[in-house]
């Protein structure tokens, strides 16, 4: 299993946006193309991935590989299942999540909560442009990734993950987008750390 | 300089195609995070960098960094461009090209013509899963790199492909897809061959 924490720091919390204006709403085009790449391979899907998007401190949507389906490639598709999610919002109650469509489901949560459950699985690698080079870290087994969207992680996210993450760590010295890093991210795993394969 | 040459074997070569359904554009969503993948950083461009777009056999659309702008990173935005490039294309004559906005330009034209054109300025390097694994490759200077939309190349492609690359390389074993395959790439020459960073 791997799975991705990505957080949005402006994405919307209502289904109250336009599919025709991704970048409109909160930059959610950069949430969508992490949960496609998380999951798309050519002619193909990854059932083995989990991926906890964190909406503005209020709501974690998780997708869930192995009961996914409705994702097809393209930034929209993403977003309609995003919407969805937050449609079925109010159906959370307390820890309870809502089953929004096969393997999408909401809650309420944060950054917090959300690293929290993906502690209970694997180690937790945060992804950040100052990180150490990754290509000197052996890679770790179940591993969950935290990264951020467009923007950086706040102080308190950052002394959050400072205390909880075990690694933190950069793809390469370029700095990539959060999509483009969970491209790269499974790319280091599958070739078992860019080499054996 | 770094290319990338992309043959689309079902994208539009009219404007006809609605921006809100690019995969019922013949997947031009394939196409458009083709571009955006090649040129996107995080809050920066990459200026060095160049695209080819082939579609269909009979346009190659040409993509500068050096001159482009309005590129965002959504795949709306580079939909919009295609469609502008092919508005402009009754302005290509003979081996000249039409400029529809800064740093895109149509020409008549097909994967040959493309490669040829690459090959200029540096070696060629065909993407494909079946190749050898790239990490064993010392990253060339002024690569292009070519690869397929969703479908694979026909056999003329290939055979085309096997007289004129130089490489035929593989990313990693998960067959990924052809906007992946441009941020791995990237990653990879970024990295020194997923190394030396």
């Amino acid at each position: 299993m791997r799975e991705f924490v990505v957080v949005g720091h402006e994405a919307p919390t209502t289904a109250e946006f336009s599919l025709d204006d991704l970048p409109g709403a909160g930059r959610l085009d950069v949430l969508c193309r992490c949960v496609t790449a998380a999951f798309r391979l050519s002619h193909d899907f990854r059932a083995d991935v989990r991926v906890r998007l964190v909406l503005e401190e209020e709501y974690v949507v998780r997708f869930e590989g192995s009961e996914l389906r409705h994702l097809r490639p393209d930034e929209r598709s993403a977003g309609s299942l995003i919407r969805g999610a937050l449609e079925a919002r109010d159906g959370a109650v307390g820890a309870m999540e809502a089953t929004a469509s096969p393997g999408v489901h909401i809650g309420a949560g944060d950054l917090g909560t959300a690293v929290e459950a993906a502690a209970e699985t694997g180690p937790v690698v945060e992804l950040h442009a100052d990180g150490a080079p990754i290509v000197d870290l052996e890679p770790p087994e179940n591993v969950a990734f935290v990264l951020s969207d467009h923007r950086d992680f706040t102080d308190p996210e950052a002394d959050l993950l400072e205390r909880v993450a075990d690694e933190r760590r950069s793809l390469g010295p370029a700095p990539m987008h959060a999509d483009d890093a969970v491209t790269v991210a499974h790319n280091y795993l599958d070739t078992g750390g860019f080499e054996r394969y």
